[in-house]
């Protein structure tokens, strides 16, 4: 087992940010700069193309650590961020643009190379989950949430369904076709974003994947607009759900 | 036009609730204990066969006014609460509890007899409005919100589609098939409920009227569960709908 080496570390406004490899895998930690109690952890999966300190990421991290006292950890995806490529994922990175260019789809292509990319970040993040639950902030036992945006919720149905210490997790429609049997296997409580006019990916497609898990509690938000067009409220709901399963109240005035 | 006349005040815990007549339709208006100043107002449309002061619709008026210190009311809708019962409410509801005794078909008589029911509300609805805008504390040109809950929602569907004074709607699902037509013509920001298991409701049907809307902006939130489960963070997500969009601070920790 490999222990977390902290490299980097600043702070701004509330938000205290340390880089952190485990093994070769790099990541990220944000904490409340104040108060070294014991707080519960959010995992969060980048969107394929992204990187760990991605906008997307650092403005939802900095919601669940200023507004709920929450630590927030992302760690690279094989191939994304300050990781390597390999010779697998230029050829598909490749052919997913020589697919948008001729405007084919590009679905096949993405299932594919997101299925392969799961197969490898799912024993990266438990791994990362470990060592993380190392440090004296953290510990073991107490709740862990999940977030997942597009190859993030390819990555995160998969590692939901076989981790038991993820006990809530908020996933952003992605391609549903790999993940539909993952997620019936999913019992905890889920909340699922989908865009009602996405033009990638088929409404009932998402909706099937929403049917999918297996979750007593779970909430659908589907909001009309295009695939990139979510509402920024959504991250806020997002607070609010983690919350209410991971037992914070919310201390700032994130309800906007 | 029916002018508003008081009949009975009562106040606790930081909300004042007046009784009201405009014409026959009994009402009730709740607003803030403190604090004179104009406030928007949120309208509501209690369920079939419940009434104005229904705990559903007193609850979530509690959360309307002490959590962002909005106006709410509502009137009972013809043939509930304190209004009479014709002949024609008596045939229908006998036919109702008959088709759920003989475990028949309940939606066919529910959908006429509410179509019925909200071509006199309409109008009802409208004056109410006429004679609430007179109000100091209320008065006209401001933003005006709807809530619906099953009747509510076949009421609240052609008022919205009517009333360009309603800027803002929160509709929980009922039998949409007399209200898709009417939907088309609502494009204000919408919030629609629907339960994902609804034993009553085809699923198929709730989506189709969410698609109706021509709103910009319109959300889904879809629970598990089955018709009487709606969780009751929903009523919660409605309170920070209107703080949104009519324009009010959530003050109260209403986001758990």
């Amino acid at each position: 087992m490999h222990s977390l080496q902290f490299t980097t570390e600043s702070s701004s406004n509330g938000m205290v940010e340390r880089d952190f490899t485990v093994g070769d895998v790099p990541g990220v930690l944000w904490s409340p700069a104040s108060g070294a109690e014991r707080a519960p952890l959010v995992l969060m999966g980048h969107g394929g193309g992204a990187h760990k300190k991605h906008r997307a990421m650092a403005g939802r991290a900095r919601r669940l650590v200023t507004g709920c006292g929450f630590h927030v950890a992302v760690i690279d995806a094989p191939g994304h961020g300050d990781r390597p490529r390999t010779a697998h994922d230029e050829r598909e990175i490749a052919e997913l643009r020589a697919a948008q260019a001729a405007g084919e789809p590009e679905g096949p292509i993405v299932v594919r190379y997101n299925a392969r990319l799961a197969e490898l970040a799912v024993p990266e993040w438990q791994a990362t989950l470990d060592a993380l639950q190392e440090l004296a902030e953290i510990g073991s036992g107490g709740p862990v949430g999940y977030v997942g945006i597009g190859l993030g919720t390819a990555i995160g149905v998969p590692l939901v369904a076989v981790e038991p210490r993820i006990t809530a997790a908020v996933f952003v429609c992605t391609w549903p076709d790999a993940l539909v049997e993952k997620a019936k296997q999913i019992t905890v409580p889920i909340e699922f974003d989908l865009q009602w006019d996405d033009e990638r990916i088929p409404r009932e497609a998402g909706l099937a994947l929403f049917d999918a898990f297996a979750s007593e509690e779970k909430t659908l938000h589907a909001n009309a607009g295009r695939h990139l067009e979510m509402p920024r409220f959504e991250a806020d709901s997002a607070v609010r759900f983690f919350a209410r399963h991971l037992d914070r109240p919310v201390t700032s005035p994130a309800g906007r």
